[in-house]
């Protein structure tokens, strides 16, 4: 097995998932690796993970690590629903674009989709799918899903939140945050973990270390057990039980020590800050929605786009508009936004 | 984040997959970890895997990589079933006993279960349940699942699984095989891993490299591609697509590469053949089943496994008839044994 | 369209669903077909089955009609279940084996088998498979399900119902009755429809019309409704929510009406005790199980099934020891018997 | 059991389904009431069913019946997708509001559903969501299904379905037609019923006859079986397979006989036309749509809505605007819309 000289060296804007796994992170699945311990998350190192939860979200909360996003999301929608309930969420949700229909064809789960601006929700949105409650023709809406950052690179400040955990609760609906990218989230509001989770009155989230620097690691936390019953059970029933699970705990306890969650955070949501400022500067470049976290979209025309492509890899969101993303991680350096602005300036110039 | 010392040196028999992970497969983990790769398997390291288990299983074989054995299971069982069929098994499988329900619950499967007397089934007791063919009444027997080595500690002989897979193709049911501890099983054989999967007529595997010394890395393999179409939507459906999949695929290749598989499982059943042949020295202790693997399943009075259990972890497998099962693992060492067999002589000698 | 001379006047005894409508259940349809009614269930022929079923079952029992037998389970046994839970049921129950496997399919439900001698669950049977409550790895036994009249013909008395779900309550589980032949088993106990269902502590039951004279009328009856809420919703969500309810709530309705329910069965039973002591007394025929209900299970040599069957429509139970399955029905004559009487006795008498 | 002579007169425009059966098909159930017939479709009146279905529909046909519309669209989306495939369908189907969460509760079946003008779909509507062939994140699309007459009351002519089936067909996707109100389409088409299903490309159907004056009796229509196998099995998985089914055939094939299908909906479209027309005529109030079936859908203010729905039931389709929805029936009268034209005029001039 050879990795190639060329792929150790190169960093895209593709994906934060493209990149490597944090040293500190690495160092710490080492160190887990001491002797034996006891399977299925009855080891060391998770009850450590679950202090560290506590010490983030408040004295209630309880982690179930899981193996990636998609689990953590159908694990906790399960959990919070009854078999007759659906889960209202953005059009752009995750759940509903990119999990290749997890939620509908491993849990049953009916999404009331609502199409938004900019990826957020807000109590208004919401109610565009949220009634009909004791109609048996209409899937009961019985809890809604936000992300946060969302897909298209937004962050909800903690009244957002508020607001809609608030209305969702008078209407007897949970509320769950998809934390994909929880940790850019809190370092664009600039502030903890908690204070747009627990204390702005979300039940449960999905936090994920993947896209922050882990390797394969993430986790439901509960913050309210009466409205998330069962996590335990659905997490073996839904397939996201890891037998050696200290290995996944050792990751997210070690994005919670010495905050390497934060710097890995603040240092990609700064140079999607200055790959944008940059890329603003370029003439006929639009910069397409507010880069809160740690992706940029941007606007380019689609024979810049295709030349800019056999270069490097990124996607293109929206075809009719020529929309593109691109998304910056743990280890995106100021060279790396040097080198892609720069190529963007040039394929820009080439065209007329 | 500390491992207490007690742990780092501890080794019991409860589970392969209390172990660690091999020094090898570490090492393997880490050098993966070397720049930006593609996500979601599209990477050099998967694709050499790809190689490798074509090496292995035959040039038609394809790899998948999930996360755990359940989820291997789930995703290899949906992809040989059409929506209407449903799978038979040993009342005594993981699928049925172990999965929390994940097959039933996460993919509709119906399971039909047979008892056996040894976790294997046969063409004569598979005949138990596959029938009804053309009945819409009886859930249609699909495919046929069998487990090697077995949740019991046996292995199939070669000839045994081309029996199996020739009544089941004949009766127009695929085979999938469940090898959790497939390199036991091979080592217990004395054969390579082809001959009794592939060259035997099995039409897809459950690959397991984590209780064989991984950190958490199993595939689904497909040998029949045309037995199990679909294994790479229903992946992603099932929840089991991993984004950051090199450092997945790293450790199953760091088994195939060096007969690593091989060194580990054959210490492992090597240390169970010695553990069962000490055991069975001790006056009033019964060897319950021959030990072909690397499970040993003993019987012994109440109060003996009552005080063992305090003194070292391992499960009680049939309350009724006091048996017990211990598993031996690719770090058990030669003082392990020692040490275990002593304590069980001394509680046995203990008891009047 | 015309119904052949032939099949008007034929009557077998392969099923109780072979025959046609009783004509006061025939009559109520006709008269249910005055005018508009709101769809649904919200009519007043829905409204007054309500309270004949609570004359029937006591004040806190709720109908909930639906299309058939296999609707009624799987919607009862949803609402008894969590999203993790299990089924308990013997190994002959119609929801394993003859539902085409629709518990698991379209509910994600797991069935934990049990075999029996008669088609009976015991407190001890019961015990083989609810077990490791608290176990993630087991999908959790949260439901019991037995059914009255069984699918071998057997009665439970009303004693042996209520050591079930003393025993189940116990274990924190819930019991459902399938009661395709509820009426049966009153007849065969000569008790009311309560003594062993509500007053036996049966926390919801699945009861049928269609084998008792109805065309298509079941319904679910919930005698606890803490113990399986959102039947309404999960009526729907399983496809089995009728427009026009009326007209399958006025079949219910006449069965419940001056007793109808009770002389079907009554007739049912009787002319199957016939059928049974006519059979017992044929030199070489073995009458396999007590006929305590509308079913004679009876052991035949293999040809002479095989010419009685060229002759007459009815199923072999096992092809192994030769035992055949015939059942009556409400319309079934004693000249019906008579003649079938004749016939085995004939066929018996030309085997050597 | 009465029903009150207030319901037996009464007649409204809430729903078709609120009408009860025409006496030619309840005549034809009590026809179908002689004697034995086999169970579960093996009966001379399923068979002379299919017969007829073949007339109609072209000799490749096979008719599945079954209970509800829900249960037909669910059985037929099932039989057209693999189990990695989702659906895709206007935002107004009524798979997706009406339906309790059925296709993705009881299938798995992920929607993806399109905001349409009209209730119908086009190839370019089409296009919004059936992409991503090929990227395992995106629940594939297999199936598209249409509703004819729409949700709206709008009907497709039969080049637009042509249209449709050619460009899914080009995708490797199949098309489903939901016709709940087939007849109404058909007539509204002035076409026979093959010119806008068969010959227009669709691979199979929802056949209703509820709505068009049958007491229960829908069915699964396959037009093209490889487009659509498994539809016995899934018919039965599904809770969809009647025991006593000579009943429901009956029902099917009296709307097949002498036109009766046509008939009923010629009515009932002609109803509807005049009352749109009666309407029209009021001062103030809009026809929202064109009224090319059985329905009328127009704007009130909501005052007038308010008092009216205190002496008629019906519906409020969208609040926001003010919509509401009109059906008539088989059964609805001339004098029926008289007395309701005129109470709509006169709570619209008790308005200021």
């Amino acid at each position: 097995m050879t990795t190639s000289t060329q792929q150790a060296t190169w960093r895209g804007f593709a994906s934060d998932n493209y990149a490597g796994v944090h040293p500190e992170i690495l160092d710490a699945i080492v160190r887990a690796n001491a002797g034996h311990q006891v399977a299925y998350g009855d080891d060391d190192i998770t009850s450590a993970l679950n202090d560290a939860i506590k010490d983030h979200f408040g004295p209630v909360a309880e982690v179930f690590p899981v193996f990636n996003g998609t689990g953590a999301n159908v694990v906790a929608l399960q959990a919070m629903t009854r078999r007759w309930e659906a889960v209202v969420c953005a059009a752009t949700a995750h759940v509903n674009v990119d999990e290749g229909g997890a939620p509908e064809h491993g849990a049953g789960l009916k999404l009331w989709t609502i199409p938004t601006p900019d990826g957020k929700l807000t109590p208004e949105l919401i109610d565009t799918q949220a009634w009909g409650f004791g109609d048996v023709h209409r899937a009961q809406p019985g809890a809604v899903t936000i992300t946060q950052s969302t897909e298209l690179g937004t962050v909800y400040t903690v009244d957002e939140i508020r607001a809609i955990t608030d209305h969702a609760h008078r209407l007897g609906m949970r509320v769950h945050l998809d934390g994909a990218r929880l940790a850019n989230a809190a370092v664009a509001l600039g502030t903890d973990l908690r204070t747009f989770t627990t204390d702005a009155g979300v039940d449960a989230i999905s936090f994920g270390g993947t896209k922050n620097g882990a390797m394969l690691s993430e986790a439901v936390v509960i913050l309210d057990p009466v409205a998330a019953p069962g996590v335990d059970y659905l997490r073996k029933s839904s397939m996201q039980l890891a037998s050696k699970m200290r290995f996944i705990s050792a990751q997210l306890l070690a994005l919670l020590t010495d905050d390497l969650w934060r710097r890995n955070a603040t240092h990609a949501n700064a140079m999607a800050h200055e790959l944008a400022s940059r890329v603003a500067a370029i003439p006929g470049v639009t910069i397409a929605r507010p880069s809160q976290a740690n992706a940029v979209f941007a606007i380019l025309p689609a024979d810049v786009t295709a030349r800019l492509q056999e270069r490097f890899r990124f996607y293109t969101w929206d075809q009719t508009t020529g929309e593109v993303r691109w998304m910056c991680s743990w280890d995106t350096t100021t060279e790396d936004v040097d080198a892609f602005a720069a190529a963007i300036a040039e394929e820009m110039s080439a065209t007329h």
